[in-house]
């Protein structure tokens, strides 16, 4: 995506710590660009707070990004903040509406950095349909923060035949992966560790709330649980489900879609990618009549064509999950003790 | 406040990378403590949004808080944290309901650190009737934060008679200060260069919510407009109002409620006071006919007892800001091109 710096003529280069003050120089950095990139009906450019009406069950959701480095294949952490958010929202099966937008900047970043940013997080609400209607900008000395964290909290309204939640998982409900796992994570530490691959691999950051909207309204309450497998990956997601329901949970790993390229990535860069954070996949509980419909309808859906039924629900071996190789061994997942990939969103 | 750790027996003393994992860490340090701080119905511990039913009129507002020291006399960054997003959310007119909670946190922060300021959460959203009810942690490497940023993010409902919005705001309407001003940002100032008073400075920091609240009630829609005075201090939201409105603003020094010590303080500091950061102050415009009787009603609340008329909006000097010194002189009090006081909330 080429994007074009709007504010040719600022006064600065860089960002200082007058931009978060509050006084002259945030009101130029706002005035002079912020409100017009983002600009709509809501953004209220004279108050600390939007007010917008809503009616119904709504979902709220925030997450702040912390992610290095801030540009990577396939976005930047401005998008990032937009999908993840998104994302998080459409995971409850809600429709997601409005953002708000909160930046902690360190003095010195380069201001068309700030501005690729910004508008990254402009082109990454129009797709996914939301508006940012309240922010923050704030700004730490040099050596206080690391280039930029952004915060994205959202608000959604939940469809009445919406009803996800992790009370709905039964034995015998069918687990589906989205798309092809472990993209963003080895985006992400192939830049940072200078590795190059033949065809370059991007993230997978993408907002997935136009998929989940097609699952819902032709599934409804069939779709039992709905989870974005971001920090931790895939593993960390199904770990967190078998222990709160207190059954178990079998994936066969032959069935789990993974691109050969992130899988050579992954062997070089010694991690197991079910525990390699996405940003664009998310697990699917659901009951087992509508399984294949299911992936028959994701497979025609642009972001989630690699779907496949990846594993089930059972009452073996409650609170685990356990994994069939490609050869047939099998061995139990569990959580990871630390951090595998720090700041990877 | 006495605030006792609720968790002598964590594995660690500090944070470490592997608490913003998503892994095990996080998992331990949410479970064996977080969740329980904050408890309440719509804390949803398995998901990453939460899910509840509103109806009508919204506010909506963020803030993330970088505040350093991170303990000031008066608070820390957890309760500023709450009173400020609550707060915004109040200078709608909103009666704020519920909070999202989202930590950046540097490695090697000290863990009874993090438990004294989610305490401090605790308590102060307990003071202003709001719940947590979604959150995130994030942990970056030391040197690349600084100590701990929060983020919150509030939802509140705006009462049928409140009718908050800078358009109202007519030339006669008399201009309100809530309180003494300028204690927060002196009381950050002094702890910053070592500064000591007969008696200590505290912050002002406190929820306004029940203060406007009972406002509303009485006055209805003639509060016409209501805002919080924090960073860059009265002087830079006087300014913001009469750029907007393109009135003028005519204030008196003499009225403008200051403590002798936070003004002997100020002196000493070379600080204006009024630019300096409030974090329990409101600016209420309200018709001229209320003026008198709001003053006694925020006279009889506790942290509004130095209310007072402080000035008026007027046709002249429009856009400007006009102070009237307690010898008779006058001055155009303008916005500040810089940063006064870096990282004051």
């Amino acid at each position: 995506m080429q994007l074009q710096c709007p504010l040719p003529k600022m006064d600065f280069d860089v960002i200082t710590l007058g931009h978060g003050s509050g006084g002259l120089l945030t009101h130029q950095l706002l005035e002079s660009g912020v409100f017009d990139v983002l600009k709509n009906d809501l953004l209220d450019t004279q108050h600390d707070g939007a007010v917008f009406s809503l009616e119904g069950k709504m979902a709220f959701s925030t997450d702040s990004f912390v992610i290095s480095p801030i540009f990577f294949p396939g976005g930047n952490i401005g998008s990032l903040a937009v999908h993840g958010t998104v994302n998080d929202l459409a995971m409850c099966g809600a429709i997601p509406k409005y953002l708000s937008l909160s930046f902690i900047i360190e003095e010195g970043l380069p201001m068309n950095d700030f501005w690729e940013i910004l508008l990254s997080i402009k082109v990454a609400c129009e797709e996914a349909g939301v508006q940012v209607i309240t922010g923050d900008t704030k700004v730490v000395e040099k050596g206080k923060g690391d280039k930029i964290f952004i915060n994205t909290t959202g608000i959604g309204t939940v469809p009445q035949n919406a009803n996800i939640s992790t009370k709905n998982i039964k034995k015998g409900d069918k687990i589906i992966i989205s798309n092809s796992i472990a993209a963003h994570g080895i985006a992400i530490m192939s830049l940072r560790e200078g590795l190059s691959f033949e065809s370059e691999i991007e993230s997978d950051s993408r907002a997935l709330n136009g998929i989940v909207k097609t699952l819902i309204e032709r599934f409804g309450e069939d779709i039992h649980l709905l989870r974005d497998a971001t920090r931790g990956g895939l593993a960390s997601v199904l770990n967190e489900i078998a222990q709160f329901t207190a059954l178990g949970i079998e994936i066969s790993q032959a069935k789990i879609p993974l691109e050969e390229q992130v899988a050579g990535a992954c062997e070089i860069l010694g991690l197991d990618p079910l525990y390699v954070a996405n940003e664009g996949v998310f697990v699917a509980f659901v009951a087992p009549e509508i399984a294949d419909k299911c992936v028959d309808l994701l497979q025609t859906q642009a972001g989630s064509q690699a779907a496949a039924i990846v594993g089930e629900v059972v009452e073996a071996h409650p609170k685990k999950v356990v994994l069939t190789s490609g050869i047939g061994g099998r061995r139990v997942v569990s959580l990871l003790p630390g951090e595998q990939l720090p700041r990877i969103c």
